[in-house]
């Protein structure tokens, strides 16, 4: 391992710390996150009937997942506190295979950026979506949490399908 | 679908609720979740390196998904809040397959159970995971969010692997 | 002023205090609160016609009151952390009078009562919709926030229209 | 209804969402927000001749509606956080109405105004003074909470009496 | 060290733990703790002659007290979640010595103690006072924060001055 | 006492109030605080053993007092909210004099300085150590809570050692 290769939230004594960003130039990020909700044909029809009488399944999912983008420096230790420009959280409902695709796309000018903020935000909407279907499934899960896509600072733009290497944490 | 398949959380016009669980019987719950933090074994191998020098990466997520246990209700809308009594959480790592298994057991002594304190648990703690490592591997995923176990309540033990059916949330 | 007309919530030197309720007994209570939300008719009739088409402004106002009522004791200096077993906000859109009535009731098993938990709930229920209606009606008004009824603890039911005195506190 | 009248909370589907405000610009905002607290003269009364004893009734209101301003955002689904730069609490009693008016001024520099800060503020505070008060008043009533001016950004200044249109949400 | 003494917020491979007190009886309990603010005669003064003219420092300081009461599970990581059932705070001022007493005591019914909430309580309420007179007392050092007396539990009556040894922590 | 000599946190009347800091220039900041636990030699000779086999105590500890730093405008009640860009936490064992000491370090660019959450990190850190211990030493205490330097802001540097008067509040 080289000596690039180091966590930076870990003091060289390997304490933790919430890093310093007070030199870096504040600027305009984005980032967006995704979640796979793997549950059963069965549900994924009974949350669209729902919808259609105004059923607040999704409705609900949506706004844990914006209220958790805005504490996910409570939650997570090391992150900074932002404050967040824009959170919005999309739904694409499967009924064929029982699957919910969860997307989040959180903004800030800010000295550091925003993945934790869309990540929290969609592992937050689907635990509720768990949370409001686990009597019909209590084997549902939660799959493929992962960062899509983060622009702004210093590397610029990273796209989870064009990119392979590291280094996307400035 | 049958009437008996429907959304305990919404009202019969689909609004979300807080179930009312007064006069549900306070027994004892416990609750074990289990998620799956795919990265690389480069990134297993520097943590358990970190570990040897006292390093803190599963420390900060342990102590983030045990804090986060005590926030579900303020997470989770429809969750009702709950006195546990107990929040354990343990890593595996296998740096072969580049993988961290999380597990996390919960317990408290009330009237409706303790899946989404567990399961938000092993959540937080695998997104501080993420978190950590991001720098490192921004194509970290995690997977296999899923309750394994629960017991107490009117329905006694339910176990993923040897039950299929529905109907655990009581 | 006798002196049993005192606030149990000032010490005798008039410092503040959070009451002892060690000693009561843990009973099932509920209570019961209502606010109305004033704003123009065209405001009502958007709100409405958003609800056609599956538009959010109830759903996340309700979302809002239910996650409110759970952060009572945080809010409110002097109030007890409760274990509320339930929580629901019902709406009544008025399009003539360009009026929503809020109703909230909430229930918990324990030494002290529910009313300031109900209370909370349709005040930020209706500071939600405030917040998304804010827009297109800066002039709406928020008015008759007031406890409706409460049962349980030692005083038994108390209803707002039936009772006229004091000592609901109990 | 014309297009411009819309719900800027709502994205086209009818999904929440907390809106972006990244590119409009920082400029310094005020809000200024009121409201009423009915209770009886006999309860005015008593407040004021604690506060002569150096009573705490207004001084626990003042500190819940401070610390309540600064939780808009964890309150307000789709409010964005924002840095508060001053809060200020004011109360007037009136013990021949039996009435406290209760104002709220809150200021910021950031892309979007601090209404619903001022709004939460006065709100909160009422409910402390109806949390203190219930047990000599349980019909306490909490009137007209509405905003009565606010300047910065876009639109300038609104002032309540002198306004009548919409579109003061930039 | 022998072994009995060892850290029960441990488990046996070192991993912080939220122990589990689901076996414990819940009983009645109590703590009481203190803290000293040591600051200049001058500083105490003013804060009295504030108090004449009804000033805020000790008020505020007490509120915020009680309200760090109630959030001690959030802040201290492996502290269990209590519903308190009494949390009241006092303050002696020493002009001559410029030192403000603090003394915090909490209750609850449950399966463990309250010291943490007692210890917090005055901790806060200590750093309110050290918030509020910074500006005139930068020095201003607060010591001796520390449990005198817990009740209730296995353990019955500690007390600091007439108790040496260990084990109070049932 | 002079005009000068006064409560920046109360108006004129002496009402709590959110100190005005917008038209405050927004400058790089830092504060550090220390605090002292005295336990006992077989305490701290504990702590150290646990160390050594990945033992949890100081990072535990360290992650609580990162975590309280975040959440300091929200237990000091007229704090202002503030984007942290930078907390770390430190320890020094004394097994001989049965001491820990701890030291915080925080900063932002902001209208106004970072003390309290400094103070409020090294608090929280060592209450954290002090539930850990409680167990082993129910008399341990926590003393000198303390700020040790300031830099930036209208006063620039202030250095306990070194600076005995007052107005470091800007």
């Amino acid at each position: 391992m080289t000596e690039s290769f180091s966590f930076t939230h870990l003091d060289p004594s390997g304490g933790a710390q919430m890093v310093d960003v007070s030199t870096k130039t504040s600027t305009s990020r984005e980032a967006i996150a995704t979640a796979l909700v793997q549950t059963t044909p069965e549900v994924i029809r009974h949350i669209e009937q729902a919808l259609v009488k105004k059923g607040d399944v999704l409705a609900v999912a949506r706004v844990a997942g914006i209220m958790a983008a805005k504490k996910t420096s409570e939650l997570i230790p090391l992150c900074h506190p932002l404050a967040l420009t824009k959170v919005t959280i999309d739904f694409t409902l499967d009924a064929t295979l029982g699957r919910i695709a969860l997307s989040a796309s959180c903004r800030v000018t800010g000295p550091t950026g925003v993945e934790m903020e869309a990540l929290t935000a969609v592992s937050v909407a689907a635990l509720t979506i768990h949370d409001m279907c686990k009597a019909l499934d209590p084997r549902l899960t939660i799959n493929q949490i992962q960062l899509q896509q983060k622009t702004g600072g210093k590397s610029g733009l990273w796209h989870r399908e064009s990119n392979t290497g590291a280094d996307s944490n400035d």
